[in-house]
């Protein structure tokens, strides 16, 4: 539970932890300039009498003692990240130093920031949207390209401009369905309830296409858990090598970065794959035992996605047959893989139409030889990015809770839709409608409970 | 080798690697202004129209694609850390979007600074002496209280200030001396010679002093190789604990600030304390075996310090005496630490008289009931900072090479005085004080050669 008194002025180190040649110690709330005063004496003129955002060199103390030099950044209310008096201290980058200047901050009067205390103080002022906060913390997590540029284009308010304008239009209906139902002489006519009928089958479309993006969201934001199945030698290894080639998630020295193993993490046609287990299903390439098989089967049922791999330059075998038969039990999204392009294609039309029965996702390449990434891009971008979305310029959502809210928006409106065709009355339409907006704004943050704004900035790391 | 050519613009992440709020992107040369025009569009006036030193929000652009928004801070030629026009960028500290941040700074332009290049900047151009440049590198690296508060010292000028002093001085006397020299028709006279002999004689033991803090200069940055040792039971485990105690040097799960096995490294006294191996010489509190005991004794060789645990609560055994053997052949410093102070006192003072005959620093106390930590730190710092230096305001010097330029130059300015006090030609002794003054110089880096100034900078991390 989040009990953190918001008048306190508190302070973290913003930046990473570890060694570096600068380290920030950020300081937010109304005794900010006050705390400084005790802790920071600028080389110079004092703070106060500097203009505010202005970069300030001078010494660090602690108990009166000097313990480092360093530059201060005084930021006034509302016009500060957090929208709160605030400063960046920044001293020099050791572990030891950087947790020094920490204390003096903290002794000078500052109290310590919990986990996401200044994002949330920033949600809190109105100086971004909790959608925006949310994608603050997806940005700092980002281990792919395409997670960070989705992140950043939240952060930007992508999501919140297009909530906005729903928002708007929908507000623009209810003055109107509102004034036609208090003032019932002033007949709002035929024109003016088919234009009440065209903006809110426009809000549901709108709504209904930004509900649509959270299965490209998820997958970019989540992953997607893929297995690679096939019989043994069909060149499952290889593929799995093409996969993660040059766009293999970095990997950091850094303690923290690795949770989600990043070897087998890899950014593929904009969407990022967590390979699941892939090396045990490697094993069975040397083991035909059933049990490995059935290992490799086992984690079917978990994928999201499965990739099999099928030798093009060879007739199925049973092997190949039985997988087939497993694949369209499972749920998960599936490519069929037609390998070995490079050697001579000996699956019969049967056996082709067999596989599609499956999937209608198929990709011939050789992994081998290094090609086909781009169409096997290609096919999972038609499975995940089915709308083809830019990820960095256009809103998609990526959390269950979002998609919840808009999808009861989206059945409200369909609703007002139906009730307005059928000549419903109107204060009724209103009702409706507005509980809608009730939940698109939900969608964004406004009017959320407490509950659910302490789960989002919990999984904040502190100092941001 | 260093090879960068200085006037080309550079760039690098100068805070810590891993996940945070934020992170800085540090670019410095002619050049600054015209890459961040590529790649940071402000919200609001150009940077180039507002000024210098003042924190201004905009995008983060690859591609010309909005990457990420973040501050950023312009500082002009000679007022930045390094002297060139020099820019902090931040952005949000997630791993991969500090790495993207980076690289748009590259692909505008900049190129990727090297291993200290900043500092290195600074000090070619005279933001700073060598020895506060070493200083920040030390800064960074500090893994204790003591460590930090020296090397913030001397980044704050300590050091060169005490040598510019003497450096101030000694150019007066030269002054005096080529005048002389120069105008011989104009007597120095008797008066003039006695002041020059009181000057010389006076920065001879300012720098005999300088040099004497070398002792203690290493025993702080460097730490002091220290072996525990004692017969079986007489408690160094106790007291191993008693040292590590609260002022346990700071562990953090970030590679690369455990080098020094951190567990084994303790703040003792001022002192850093290199505890070696002692966990190997703890065993033999279990296994008596002469295998055991003759490790233990050959670490002794290795050892800085010794600290000898005696169990005073009983006589001394044949175990006790051989160990005092040794001791006396060995060239560390030794304490000897009389344990189980909280039980009768059994020693004779034939004991005692052959103890100290070993070393005169001993100490009683009782490790199992925790105090005596006072007394020992006391000990230690009899040992290792004999002049009683303040760390934080004294001018205290670590390095070798310094420790070696001091030397010369003390001896030089001591045959000066001779030649003085014997009546020597005054321009003899002016070519010996002008060597002194350059030894004197190299002992701040002034005029010393490239190769020491790239062994300096390259223990530097990159971002510094």
């Amino acid at each position: 539970m989040y009990t953190k008194n918001l008048f306190s002025t508190v302070a973290a180190v913003s930046t990473p932890r570890g060694k570096g040649g600068i380290a920030v110690v950020r300081i937010s709330g109304a005794d900010t300039a006050k705390i400084l005063e005790k802790c920071f004496v600028p080389k110079g003129k004092p703070l106060t009498e500097r203009p505010y955002r202005t970069a300030v060199y001078g010494d660090i103390l602690s108990g009166g003692k000097i313990i480092d030099s360093g530059i201060c950044t005084l930021y006034e209310e509302g016009r500060s990240f957090t929208g709160e008096m605030m400063a960046e201290l920044s001293c020099h980058g050791g572990v030891f130093i950087t947790r020094e200047a920490l204390e003096a901050v903290f002794a000078a009067g500052a109290e310590p920031a919990g986990p996401g205390e200044f994002t949330r103080r920033a949600f809190i002022n109105g100086k971004m949207s909790l959608s925006e906060a949310e994608a603050v913390g997806q940005l700092i997590d980002a281990d792919t390209k395409s997670r960070a540029e989705m992140a950043s284009g939240a952060v930007r308010g992508n999501l919140t401009s297009a909530i906005g304008e729903i928002d708007r239009e929908l507000l623009d209906v209810m003055t109107a369905l509102y004034a036609a139902i208090d003032y019932p002489e002033e007949d709002v006519g035929t024109e003016g309830e088919d234009e009440i009928l065209r903006v809110v089958s426009e809000s549901a479309r709108a709504i209904d296409g930004l509900r649509k993006t959270y299965k490209t969201g998820r997958a970019v934001a989540d992953g997607v858990k893929t297995v690679i199945c096939g019989r043994p030698n069909v060149g499952k290894s290889s593929l799995y090598n093409l996969l993660l080639g040059e766009e293999r998630a970095i990997v950091t020295d850094v303690a923290g970065t690795t949770r989600d193993t990043l070897e087998d993490t890899a950014d593929v046609g904009g969407v990022t794959l967590r390979l699941l287990d892939t090396a045990g299903i490697r094993d069975t390439d040397d083991k035909v035992e059933k049990i490995g098989v059935e290992r490799a089967y086992s984690k079917l049922s978990e994928a999201e996605l499965i990739i099999c791999v099928i030798d093009s330059s060879s007739h199925l075998d049973g092997d190949d047959r039985e997988l087939i038969d497993r694949l369209k039990e499972s749920s998960a999204e599936k490519i069929v893989v037609f390998n070995k392009d490079d050697l001579d294609f000996a699956l019969s039309g049967d056996e082709i139409g067999h596989i599609k029965s499956v999937t209608p996702h198929t990709v011939a390449l050789s992994a081998l030889r290094g090609d086909g990434k781009a169409a096997l891009e290609e096919e999972i971008g038609k499975i995940f990015n089915e709308g083809g979305l830019d990820l960095s310029s256009d809103a998609v959502i990526w959390s269950a809770a979002q998609r919840a809210s808009l999808d009861r928006a989206y059945d409200l409106l369909e609703g007002a839709r139906r009730a307005l065709e059928d000549g419903s009355p109107l204060d009724a339409v209103g009702v409706v409608c507005e509980e809608a907006l009730a939940e698109l704004r939900m969608a964004d943050g406004r009017d959320v409970s407490d509950d659910i704004i302490d789960g989002i900035f919990s999984k904040f790391c502190v100092g941001k």
